[in-house]
């Protein structure tokens, strides 16, 4: 059956203190997604940021997810820290019931967690450090989505444990043969019609080209594009437009599972 | 009527990451109290620590509250940062969450808030800190009890918003003729049998000798000692043992407020 | 005798990680002045961008001094932290060498040390905290200028002390009738041929204009802009161009003191 | 020819704010050792307790090293921080420099650099962090002595470099096959006459039993105990005395190359 929905998801909430992340504003990308990733203050952000960016999705209608990461603020958490599986996923709960507080203040719930950066991508390789992340979440937060690749350890332990899962396509990362994304701290700049034919192609084919000039099959949820990335606002327009022309909706996430399952 | 029952609360996990605080273990003073006090990471405490003090106050039985602090590791929390109100509710906030998520996870409660050190005591004297933080968990947290003191800013703003409070008495702390607690960086060592005759003084004849050697009227509905305070295993088992041979109870602030209003 | 030379200095490096502060960057600012305030890690600055500014200064012939601040990432330094003197004398140290060291690598000597923000102004009305810091500089360093405003108790103290001070007028700040500038956390647009103007005037006349409407006698050797006002790369290309205009040369602080005194 | 001088080096200064670590006190430990190792900040130590250990050492005659870790206070240093070597190399300057304005204020210098836990074990077996460290030693601190293991990259780096080095010989770790050490988070508790006897083997015969079971030549010019390592006060005096029963001298590193090169 031909899809007909997918979700829009995109990292908000990535300054901290008197700082803020990328051109694009928060208020600005919150317009264009059905589901926004809130930084929680290890990588990036702040209460009083968090506070905001969990106001404006109120305000907007965008559901909200906690992006918990590595205690990093330096390196934005895209080095890797070697801790033991079990710190790391203390340090996550202790970052999405913060969150969680604020969705509480503003009357909303967390509708999903997802790992940032390098604590995302170890999750995906690390089957120890996925198992005791979804046995924590199933206990703390047994109805909060899980975002992950669809290729990834963290993907495959929640499913069989019962933890509901979305899957993401990245719209502004190269894939390799795995399935898998490749990670980079930085990026060369991106082409707005591009990136949103990949998606439209990866929505209505379920294909997508790797670094390695091969097409693969790719199956997701959502669609992820970063606050970060150069030309973050265009992009997320092209993407956001060119799904809509094709015949697709955007919505959040826990509706599409409430839709479809 | 005579009392019958006091909550008795200490704060606990303040260790962070390999160091510990005081030369009493969380485990010997856990036994002791009815109410405990989590620090959530700003003046210390880690989520390692969080997610352990936390399972043993579930074994144990003993009540848990959060004890946010100003972000502030190195002064402990007992240096005033001047922040905007507004600001200092969301670091609240984003620590009450994180100590909640670890209670969920080990399927309890959170009973209780107690802000900490220089925060509390600002609060107790700042009416528009004391209202915004009530305000806010009013709406985060509404069944949860606000520990302060009966003279505060703190208890007049809570009482009057509907907030329940439960007023502390400072075991190991002097007393001013205000009625506030006299706050030190150092303290001078304390006899347990002293400080046990003052809390059982304070419980039956609600009376305290202040620092310039007035006796005072004190209303108290919770009796705090602290895990730093030199001999504070002494002082605990002291008071412990003095209220239960004076014929009162030991019982968690939540089961105070449900046994007598 | 008239004046013929003036320093020209800026904060800079007050990014952190992957976050950079204001639209100008520290290379284009870097053009403008002769000497840098460079942020030490506590309220902006990491090692890396520390060491970035110091390789650009020598680059540019741009004098060098260490701007050590609260610790207070998330507040920018611009929120007070009670601390002892004495602690805030150690974490000026810290700081100060830390920056020293980076200027070691590069085969340059650290010209100054400023203070930031918060702290600056809380020396600036604090005797015992300024002389704390006179006293550990002068063994520490005692040939490092410290930046200070002409009114100031740090002022008066270091010139006491023996320690050469280089008196602060600042571009982008509002006076007071005490000769103190109004610290303020948001700062009204400012306009850059009005800020050029009274930068002149200053210089030329010795006067400047309070916020009461007064004008008042202003003493000075170095002139200051803050690289995160809005329009900081204009505002000081016209106090730039308006002092070479009228005929003043823009000299580094260290060499201002060897030539005049 | 027999050895007739060792060096006897330990971490000092691994408290942070209120924290300690170990049971034995700086002041004690000071008085075994002719070198320290004080913490700078990253993963433990703070300014307040490098400026005191800094002063114990300079009354006490005790030659002083910074010991630069990961930013990581939770982990206490002892997990790896996948950072870029440049990055590493930055953050350590930084410390050095921090540690370095102490010395300079209490009228001492810098005798060494020795980095902590798991970035000295990285930089062992890490030829480009070794490279790039040494490269900016040499430039910043060219007559500052690095401690490493004899086997290292560090140590082959160094010396290929000019940079003078100190090998150490850990008399509180176990050693491999490889002549390095195993590195553990938990320890076995040590007999101190048996770690005394280790030391005077190694001392007298240059050699050491491995975890394998064999024994090892090994080669060092200072032996370090860790002041956390659980009977640290009892073991550091059970060496002190073996050695010098054994006639051995103790000196710093400093003297020891300045009568042995």
């Amino acid at each position: 059956m031909a899809r007909t929905m997918v979700d829009l998801n995109c990292d908000l909430g990535e300054g901290y203190g008197q700082w803020t992340l990328g051109e694009a504003s928060d208020d600005a990308l919150m317009d264009l997604i059905s589901s926004a990733n809130v930084a929680t203050g290890f990588h990036a952000g702040d209460p009083n940021l968090m506070d905001r960016v969990v106001r404006l999705g109120v305000e907007r209608g965008v559901a909200l997810g906690a992006h918990p990461g590595y205690r990093d603020l330096q390196g934005f958490g895209r080095r890797v820290i070697q801790a033991k599986p079990e710190e790391l996923v203390n340090d996550i709960l202790y970052q999405v019931g913060a969150l969680r507080e604020f969705a509480r203040r503003h009357g909303t719930r967390l509708q999903h967690v997802k790992p940032h950066g390098a604590l995302y991508m170890e999750a995906a390789k690390d089957e120890t450090l996925s198992r005791l992340m979804v046995e924590a979440l199933l206990k703390s937060s047994p109805d909060t989505l899980l975002f992950c690749m669809d290729v990834s350890k963290t993907c495959a332990v929640a499913e069989a444990a019962g933890l509901p899962v979305i899957r993401e396509f990245y719209a502004d990362r190269d894939y390799d043969r795995s399935g898998s994304i490749v990670f980079a701290r930085r990026m060369r700049p991106l082409d707005p019609a591009e990136v949103a034919d990949k998606c439209v192609r990866a929505c209505c084919d379920g294909k997508v080209r790797t670094v390695e000039g091969d097409d693969i099959d790719i199956a997701f949820d959502s669609i992820c594009f970063h606050s970060d990335t150069p030309g973050a606002l265009a992009i997320g327009t092209a993407v956001r437009d060119a799904l809509l022309k094709d015949g697709l909706r955007i919505v959040a996430a826990a509706d599409l599972v409430a839709q479809t399952r």
